[in-house]
């Protein structure tokens, strides 16, 4: 049952062998929360309490022994963020395609484009294992463990999208696409520029400014705030760092865009996340 | 919105070429207006009123071209039942899948599960026409023309069904994989037999007992209710037929099932409606 006056929000995510990732990558348990923790990523950027996930699986021969574990690790992704699994179709087919489906409620709807001038950015978490991971599996190389584990099982930051949302704020995407790319979308949508201190964004051991500023996947959340965001009560609330990264000013004449204020410079810096075979 | 009270339900359904349909049968629009419908067919038999669709695809370059058309056909099946498209997600790959996910609401949701002793069985329109299409594509030759757009046009029933809910329904169900065998789902769920009259089953112009009985992909109703239900009222308001082919009865000693009571006698009948890859 929805609570009076919540909006019912869905969305839908598809994750294919070979166009999201390889399949010597990740066992397929990881394969399964990768899926499912992409598609409720979706319902943090809303602020949505996850009401249900539904799978369509399409399963060639070769992944079939595989697919109880997928079933196990989309179970679990699920589960670590109290989302039922309410249904599922499953067909055959040449291509492993996981299409996760969920459906949550938002009581209080975050968009992108409820910034304003003088609010503060913040960002979840530390930055740069995912990408550090996804360049050393394309090189060929073994990640370092703390950069793999945070590719193979990022986390959906539902529970901290809410508690943002109840506490000021007003503007939110979740990191998919790259700090960059996601800001950007919060700029777009609001109207203003984005400045970030590229030397605020806090990363993982041996990630490079570059790597946490473009890296995708990495399912944390910015958000535009008030600067007085009780950042150490959300740590201490969820573990979590939350970090000033920088600050949402006027437009610039071309338009609103990310600027990545480095030492007192101005850097125009569009761009983001590709998939690795695009 | 969300009506108070309401249930928000939630389904999902993949059509895969050369699993569920083959390119040659359809055009692009029919393609996506036969997934479409397929699972907004899942809202109209929970009664559910459409709240959202949402795609995702995986579409292979010889399809590419397509995508306009197959979207035309999505977006038409949605509009017939007043289904706002809200979302998608859009891959490549080797097989055109496309997985919609569909989003309702049910103030009075009815299940498969409800259906007493003393009902009558009734179904929607005339079967037949999808399962004749299909047996001249498989043999080569041209389907009547009736026959072929009940093939590759089905309705999604849902006003119909919201209509039989506050009418009286109690058990519900849409008609995707056989008249026998989802009448087998509401006698499975409500522990009961389902007698049905093989020569009362309304058919198509041209079609047998066994095609009527057999056909898939009808997306009509068959719904379980208290024989009083207005079945002349239905017909009156969407120019439809609702038709009395059988009875519940009490579930046979070997367990719940469906019986095709032809001429004074009980032939149980199982099984109905394969893919015709499997």
């Amino acid at each position: 049952d929805i609570a009076p006056g919540a909006r019912v929000v869905v969305s839908t995510d598809t994750s294919a062998e070979d166009v999201h990732f390889r399949a010597g990558w990740f066992d397929p348990a990881e394969v399964g929360w990768r899926a499912a923790t992409s598609a409720l990523s979706d319902l943090a950027a809303m602020a949505a309490r996850p009401l249900g996930l539904v799978l369509a699986a399409s399963v060639p021969p070769r992944w079939r022994d595989a697919l109880p574990e997928i079933g196990d690790g989309i179970g679990d992704a699920a589960a670590a963020v109290s989302c039922p699994i309410v249904g599922g179709d499953l067909t055959g087919g040449r291509d492993l395609v996981l299409t996760v489906t969920v459906v949550g409620e938002a009581e209080h709807p975050v968009s992108r484009g409820g910034a304003h001038v003088g609010d503060a950015l913040y960002v979840t978490g530390r930055l740069g294992g995912p990408r550090r991971a996804l360049e050393a599996l394309l090189r060929g190389a073994l990640p370092d463990a703390a950069d793999r584990a945070r590719f193979a099982r990022p986390r959906a930051r539902l529970a901290e999208a809410r508690w943002l949302a109840a506490h000021g704020a007003r503007a939110l995407v979740d990191l998919s696409d790259g700090l960059v790319a996601d800001a950007g979308h919060i700029a777009a949508a609001s109207g203003c520029d984005l400045a970030i201190d590229p030397h605020a964004v806090p990363r993982v051991g041996g990630a490079t400014v570059d790597e946490a500023l473009r890296g995708g996947e990495e399912y944390e959340l910015i958000c535009a705030a008030p600067p007085t965001l009780e950042a150490r009560a959300f740590t201490a609330t969820f573990g979590l760092e939350l970090t000033r990264i920088g600050a949402v000013v006027a437009a610039s004449p071309g338009g609103p865009r990310v600027v990545i204020a480095d030492g007192g410079g101005r850097v125009d810096l569009p761009g983001g996340y590709d998939h690795f075979t695009r």
